[in-house]
């Protein structure tokens, strides 16, 4: 005897299949969706069925744009700076660069990081991508903003290294105490590099 | 200029409806999706839109069913004990006995407790279709399993006196300390609930 229907069963599954989703949440989100109205399920459906058939990577940073819009709207914006880009690991970190407002370059995504464990390794990521970019677009400074990880800082270094003889300054993000940290809770890797790092007030 | 196509957006929004995921997590569900093979996404609107159209309430017990099985399977399980009747809150209640295997009653799900902060009434709540059920199916007892929290209480409490009169048996589930708890960190109401409820060893 089956306790639960199949459906039920079904989106249950499918949910936990998503990274950070274990089966108490699928369970919780999927009998939400039981009882809330059935706008709300089927507006989820059909933003699930457009993702794909709506987006696609833009050909020259690979960050997400619309079909219509490649090169997207970065790449083609004339009052940005073509000379500096900032080269990410994901999508996810184009939107957090442009939510500070700060930086005026423009963006390379190479679609993950090296993991050899993992078997991604330089051919996975768009790395010969961004060689072509620097020598086609007179591009001056690569920022590799890759996540201070293992991974993150092999992918940096295995970018400099491709760069030996280019003219191209390769510069990274500073490390050291976040904003609204705690001394006394950082890690001692964190508070060796803020350390390193310390600057003349 | 938009930094994020509509599509994105679209599905980022759906997913921060969802209760439980903010608008960080229903990025990172968005971009892992983009990434993902486009089957995942697929799969998971097509549970959606499966969802709400294969499965009904029971109309004994207002568990989720099936269409084609309503009464539910617990309601027409010969072999369950009629006379013993579990009311939970929600359906997802009647998983968690149901996993524990040793219930063998039937079950009443109440759709909600009663918050009247929130509008939620007694009318809201499947309580009228539980004394139609006591009366007709020769009920004995009813394990008043609402939460233990307010709202729970208010509710167990309501049916109480709804049944004033009635000669069912009306219990609650004990309180104390939770299995693989720690007296150390139990809340003083726990931990006071534990030492009302003790029992001789």
């Amino acid at each position: 005897m089956r306790a639960v229907p199949r459906a039920v069963e079904r989106l249950i599954e499918a949910f936990a299949r998503l990274p950070g989703v274990g089966p108490k949440t699928a369970s919780r989100l999927t009998y939400y969706l039981l009882r809330a109205p059935k706008e709300e399920s089927l507006e989820l459906a059909e933003a699930l069925r457009a993702l794909r058939d709506e987006t696609v990577f833009c050909s020259r940073c690979f960050n997400i744009t619309s079909p219509g819009a490649d090169p997207c709207s970065v790449c083609t914006d004339e009052a940005r700076e073509g000379e500096i880009v900032c080269v990410v690991e994901e999508p996810l970190d184009v939107l957090a660069f442009e939510r500070t407002g700060k930086f005026r370059g423009r963006y390379h995504v190479l679609h993950g990081a090296l993991a050899p464990v993992e078997g991604i390794g330089p051919e996975d990521l768009r790395i010969e991508e961004l060689v072509q970019r620097v020598q086609s677009e007179g591009i001056q400074e690569l920022i590799l903003a890759t996540n201070p990880t293992l991974e993150g800082e092999a992918t940096a270094m295995f970018i400099k290294r491709r760069f030996e003889g280019h003219s191209v300054r390769l510069t990274r993000l500073a490390r050291g105490l976040p904003s609204g940290g705690d001394v006394e809770y950082a890690d001692s890797m964190t508070l060796s590099q803020a350390l390193e790092g310390r600057r003349e007030v």
